[in-house]
């Protein structure tokens, strides 16, 4: 039985408490927050939970194997890191550190003392995700050109990060667990004229083989979109979040380009068949994610959004910082 | 009365044809074009005009006025040049040249001779576009924020140029007209491993007032999208020109940022209000355009698209270019 | 303080507890089930409230002024002639009672010992409705014409009642409320070869001054639909409940009737102007209703969804089941 | 080769000239309409065709040997007589003619003279309705449950007919092919306040087997909407005729029915699986329909709109104009 502790009760916190609940193999045993009123709440709703506003309380406390950190990203690499070196499993929120460096050393920590580190990029673990996942390793969509996503809304404006570090890891860790590959180099642009961080950002990806991926992140939009394209060289998707029933759509639509004829003619010939929109698992994703985190604790396991998963997506979060100080320079990663 | 001559009747040739038509004050005198098919379809559909497989037969023929050029972008610079020269007023196709040297010298002929030179940014006339043009004017929207345009299909792969060159022409003007100012910088990233040219494409623009805008580009999308976001500080906008019945819907929502509380709380209040649709003009734009082209050569006055106005998005798609060289990089204007 | 009993802690029961928790002026002193492992739910989530598998100790309890009755309609007669004959003001799930005659006894009841009963017709306190209503009542639509609802999906199908039962009380309770006269007949068709009770059906109600009003619910459709149409001289609305942003849509749209020209020729025009979404109130609709329950109580008010208007209901079901039993045919209220 | 005339040259009249003009085996000799402002853009567009303001130049003409009637209602019966009397095969509008009996003296002469007879009921040949109907006799969607049809826009206020002899013929005819057996009894109601004939009307209509089908159709509604809902036992079909690429689609979804547990229980399971949206051919149906009458007549096959589905249809709006005078009586065919 896996012993869990959990540090921040704000506004994801009760999400993770309410699934490592629920998890086969482990006990929520503690809960802290700095914020006594947090505390109220977990009481009220998790009665049998001890609490405190002691952080040390769970990431040093003897009684506790896993530690869950869901607290801004400033504090994630000091709590991490004392949660590892007390010998304690972590389980954080993304993004993982403020910058690649904090995330290298979590790393080394864990690994040198055997503890599983794992990223909360909890799309990874959604019906959606793991669907495309499937079309893509299976071969359905062919080679890979593009993935096209955008991530607008009227959003909350944060204080301490950009739009692209609040809303791009979400995309970055699916593109990356989707084309599997490491990234080659980032462009970003952005606005910020309305407070100091930028509320609108662009961010071009460059993978291997040619594969380009886009990001269009945007707190200000009056709409809410949440829509990735992916094309293929034998069928797209199309992944509306927001379509209640029809959330992935197979397109057999392509186009197969044939051989030069003369100087200027290139042959291209347009397929259109049937779309097909597949029945995805409804299971909540935090629940697969949460008892994912117990399995590899308890068997020994990878869990698959591991530290160098949250490291990669941090790099290139690095990336596009450094890109959009540029106003749009490619930065090789 | 003003006597027209076409040259070119391939794809986009006979909506041209069909407008000249019907506006008061020209007359269609002849068509040409190099494929005696082309002509045989003048014949059938318009019977009284005359027909030549001679492009000299309207850009230097004496009994014509005005000269539409509706042939591939390479071919523009010199029958507009010879047009122009043998005192014709010119209407050209979209992109005006294929490249902004080209444009120069055609506008400098131009005034020279006092002649009109209009480019045919068709969407600058379609009801959807005089209507957010109007909002802007009338500080509707409030300071402008961004410009945020996706144009994806399943597209006719162009031989000679690339996806930036086929379809932003449409959103650089437009967003030209509506921001009312000119472009800084430009930087743009794009795949291109289906054939030499880009098939989709990411284009930033850089506008004085830290307005920014960017361009999404597809030639190898599955769907079909025709969406622009337009974000002022008092309303934005949502521009969906699929939508058959409410093209533009106009959101009174918005952040107001506050001052700083202590180091970290920025105020910031959201606000969501009605939403409104107006009525749009449904009168075709080409109808508008060829007639605005006629009553600026009678009445002498400007066209909004005018020879500069094609300059200006000849140097952003020339812009873009480089930029895409590099993959990415700020390309001052 | 109003002492508030719950009889029946099902699908619908914790909505009204967890809102009656929530109101001001009311506790939740008791929670009564004939299931023991809904009460368990009830400890688990409302701790501090007690619980009993005996009806009688909330329909009948001394130290308890209102009852909420969220049990089957076959139900509903018995616990809240017990209720109110035991001095208890009654909040009663919809559809109110299994037929007239019951509804009328209990009005009958209620009126006697000056007690309060208001039917749980959740719908007329949205924000949608009431701003429907609103329009209406301010003249903004003009004299209504017809009202028109689609209520289908892949529904639970009930064992003791048909989908007219189940779903048509909502929308024959708002339009009540919104065209605000009493309807005079009813039409019915349905179909039922796949159970007993009809599965699809279709209700026509004509109202006074020639508003006609239809229903149509099916609980075997592959897709969820939840539109009213509502057409007026002036304007005409579109309420989509299932669109999370743009609920309600006023069009500027109408037909206008002139006179006849000769023997033929009628003289209409068509009318097309702007559309409007209005920004709803987002306050939860049973928040309201039970806090309206509390006031009506606390103030010797009058709800809107009474004793009368639930029998008003009732009377339209079984109308709209004797006509049914026919395969359609007029039935008079 | 196939002699063709065309009566009525007013809305529709010029698509039937456009495709009897494309297809094989046919030619069209001449138009005549009693209002010589058609003929006149007769001449601009099909400028080899003869014209007359006398009708019996085509109904009666010796060098004609087929007839497309595409006039009022009200003269089909008296044109259709004519060209039968005369040797001509007939093409006529639907509606067929003003009443049943009209039709079924038509269909004598047509048998009698061994003519072809067929009626206009283009939906029969879009791509939509030949795959929803292959999909019935595949058995795909299993037996057929419920056909649910909702046909409405702000239309053509008609003078002379109510909007189910005006748009009802496409669901009603529609329905009888993919249904495959004759309707039995019809049901109908509707609102007739804005002139004197119904605007919005409420059919439905009663298949052998328990299949029941419902149309709504409505001039005054504010948006248009061209949805179909089919319910099978094995899956079922929405057909949104406004969708431009994904116009069917079909739902592996459905309830399982069991045997009875006890008294109440019902074992009543849900299946949702994939959905699946055919690609249809996209050939213009007017075409494939006016071949089909061109080739009937070259090879004497039998159109499936023949006089017989032409004569049900009207039946059937005879019954729904009977049950509406009782505002919801059943009439049986």
């Amino acid at each position: 039985m896996i012993r869990v502790g959990i540090v921040g009760y704000g506004y994801w916190g009760p999400n993770i408490a309410r699934n490592f609940e629920r998890v086969e193999g482990c006990r929520v045993v503690r809960i802290c927050d700095s914020n006594p009123d947090a505390l109220e709440r977990v009481r009220k709703s998790l009665p049998g939970i001890d609490t405190s506003t002691e952080l040390s309380a769970v990431v040093k406390a003897p009684d506790i194997d896993a530690v869950a950190i869901v607290t801004p990203v400033s504090t994630h690499f000091e709590l991490a890191r004392q949660a590892l070196e007390n010998g304690k499993h972590v389980f954080v929120e993304k993004p993982f550190t403020s910058n690649s460096d904090q995330a290298l050393r979590l790393i080394e920590i864990a690994e040198r003392k055997n503890l599983k580190l794992m990223i909360d990029h909890t799309f990874l673990f959604t019906g959606a995700v793991r669907k495309i996942k499937q079309l893509v390793e299976e071969g359905v969509l062919g080679k890979l050109y593009y993935y096209d996503s955008t991530r607008v809304n009227l959003g909350l404006f944060q204080h301490d990060v950009n739009v692209i570090w609040d809303l791009a890891p979400h995309d970055i860790s699916i593109m990356n667990y989707v084309i599997g590959q490491k990234p080659e180099a980032v462009v970003a642009t952005g606005g910020n004229h309305v407070c100091e961080h930028e509320y609108v950002a662009y961010v071009t990806i460059y993978f291997p083989d040619n594969v380009i991926a886009h990001v269009n992140v945007n707190w200000l939009s009056p709409v809410k979109v949440r829509t990735t394209l992916l094309g293929g060289e034998k069928k797209m998707v199309v992944w509306n979040d927001l379509d209640a029933d029809e959330k992935v759509k197979v397109y057999d639509k392509g186009v197969e380009i044939g051989n030069r004829l003369g100087v200027y003619d290139l042959l291209v010939s347009y397929r259109s068949g049937d779309m097909w929109s597949p029945k995805l698992d409804p299971t909540e994703a935090l629940k697969l994610e949460t008892q994912e985190f117990i399995d590899c604790i308890q068997y020994g396991t990878k869990p698959l959004n591991d530290g160098w998963a949250g490291y990669t997506v941090v790099q290139m979060l690095e990336a596009a910082d450094k890109s959009l100080k540029n106003r749009g320079g490619l930065i090789y990663m």
